[in-house]
């Protein structure tokens, strides 16, 4: 079993690139070497870990020699070119785009929820969509006992899952509004500040954005196919710290005080449920923080069994670099740092 | 059959009062006088009405007498007080507060919803809350049509809800953060900018918060009884405009296709609903609109006969102010300006 590794982080200079390197650092992942990577662009700029700096190398093929592990957060198209390169290479992947998620060779990992799945990768492994995270840290000790058979969840999703140009965005929306200037949209289609957006990602055929879909769909692949699921995704003006109103029905009758001690004792979950002293998770408490916190927890009047809640995370912290970190620790903890069939990504 | 009418608006100088002024004079309605009222506080104070100014009077128990129709936005407890003396007085009262919504003897009136209720009505007639009339507006002709069994509803609400310190505490606190000073919070009990607040209204027994079970019960007395309602209502950083994430199971099955028909020959309704071309309705465009604003509508594939739908409207305008002189207009038309017995609310 391995004791260090040598980590290169893939889209080094990105929003979650670099919460990436903090995450790391912070956690004391046991690096023998860290290598920051990024397009030629990039490269020869310096991003911060720990309390030094590193240059950025240009990612090419051959990047990955020597290295142990990949993370990944450049993009679905620079994951699809190069991932299986680093696997060929031997090196594990941690991917952070929506490339890999659906494809039945990679494991789609929340460490809370479906460790496990690790046991079978073939060299890349896919971190999932920030809102599926949360949602999945808060549901699955909930399935584990009263089995779920719906989810209606709406998301309130912050900026910062559009990155850099996401944040800049409605920050500059709002000073120019406030000195009565004409804003631009870049990032987004609309106006994002003081808005509603009931658009993330880009829309299917069936009138669903892709945002949308990966939460049906990963739902199924990590906890369980059989799970309806139906998400309302809308991005709101909040710049860390996704907010979600999940509603869940189950096999078995589950109180809210029941969810609430369940999920109380729960990896990964904080509990914030007192109304009376207008305790509950709020997008600006979860941000910088680890855990997926969940209050307004009740018992669903409309339903024989049914439940509401309100989940709330860092989504670029637990919905990205966090949980993208912690699967790398979990491969370590499971001495899983090797590639049984390097070239399988690369044979068509 | 009265042609115009002796007007009062009682709380003229909160922000729903000046909009009530200002959507009177905007359609015209056949005022004979109008007399604006409010706390002595604001009496001697001047409002617009059209292109007039009026001088704030004083509300008293004897403020009605030659009034045909009040209406009041003053909160609950000026409504439970002087509601009584408008009516005994002959006076019909349209009433803006939660004071007498659930009450058996008022009817609870949307006019696209449940006009014919308004026959019945007994001097006090109860404007719904500003979050149950939009999603109202929007599900009635789909419940003519399909019969709604249950409605799973997320709201996201503007500060214009809470009136002219909603909108400061966001302006106020947006310019603080801005200038990295230290904010307050006085409106709410948590920082609004950049943040969403499931909490609206105070929490009741059942750890719902009151404006959860308004959009319950207000369903219940205005649609039917039968439909199993459930909410969950956050306060979002957005000035004008509620939008609301309505998931709906029908009896018969309706093919977001067909709702699309029904709700564009719908009262009251626009449908904006072109996802491929970025359409679909945004609370910046709802503001200073009288529609209710629908789209994002799709089959919930999660469920045999279930839709999702995005409704978006004008909280202050349709929600409030609106709705109040739809109301006036439609007892105009119906020729309904008499109370047969004038101290029913006075008589314990």
């Amino acid at each position: 079993m391995k004791e260090s590794l040598n980590v290169a982080v893939c889209g080094a200079t990105g929003a979650v690139g670099r919460e990436m390197l903090k995450t790391l650092a912070q956690r004391n992942f046991p690096c023998a070497s860290i290598t920051a990577l990024a397009s030629a662009r990039s490269a020869g700029t310096k991003v911060p870990f720990g309390d030094q700096e590193i240059t950025v190398k240009e990612l090419t093929k051959d990047s990955f020699k020597g290295i142990d592990v990949a993370i990944f957060s450049a993009g679905g198209s620079v994951s699809k070119e190069f991932a299986p390169y680093a696997a060929a290479s031997g090196c594990v992947v941690v991917d952070n785009s929506s490339a890999w998620r659906m494809d039945d060779r990679c494991p789609l990992v929340v460490p809370e929820v479906n460790a496990d799945d690790l046991e079978k990768h073939n060299g890349i492994i896919a971190n999932p969509n920030c809102s599926t995270i949360q949602m999945l840290v808060a549901l699955k000790p909930l399935h584990d006992v009263a089995t779920i058979k719906r989810i209606v969840v709406t998301t309130m999703q912050a900026v910062s899952g559009t990155g850099k140009k996401g944040l800049d965005e409605l920050e500059t929306q709002v000073r120019r509004l406030f000195n009565m200037q004409e804003i631009e949209t870049k990032a987004y289609p609309h106006q994002i500040a003081f808005n509603c957006l009931p658009h993330i990602d880009v829309f299917q055929e069936n009138d669903y954005t892709k945002e949308e879909m990966k939460m049906v769909n990963e739902t199924h692949k990590m906890l369980d196919p059989n799970i309806r699921v139906t998400a309302t995704c809308v991005r709101v003006p909040v710049f860390f710290g996704h907010s979600e109103s999940i509603n869940i029905e189950t096999e078995k009758k589950l109180t809210a005080a029941e969810a609430r001690v369940i999920l109380t004792q729960a990896p990964g979950v904080r509990v914030v449920d007192n109304p009376r002293a207008n305790m509950y998770p709020l997008a600006i408490d979860a941000a910088g923080c680890d855990e997926t916190f969940v209050g307004r927890i009740r018992e669903d009047e409309s339903c024989e069994n049914a439940l509401n809640l309100w989940v709330v995370a860092d989504n670029v912290r637990k919905g990205a670099a966090l949980n993208a970190v912690q699967i790398a620790e979990e491969l370590l903890r499971r001495d899983l740092y090797h590639v049984a069939q390097p070239d399988m990504f690369l044979a068509k």
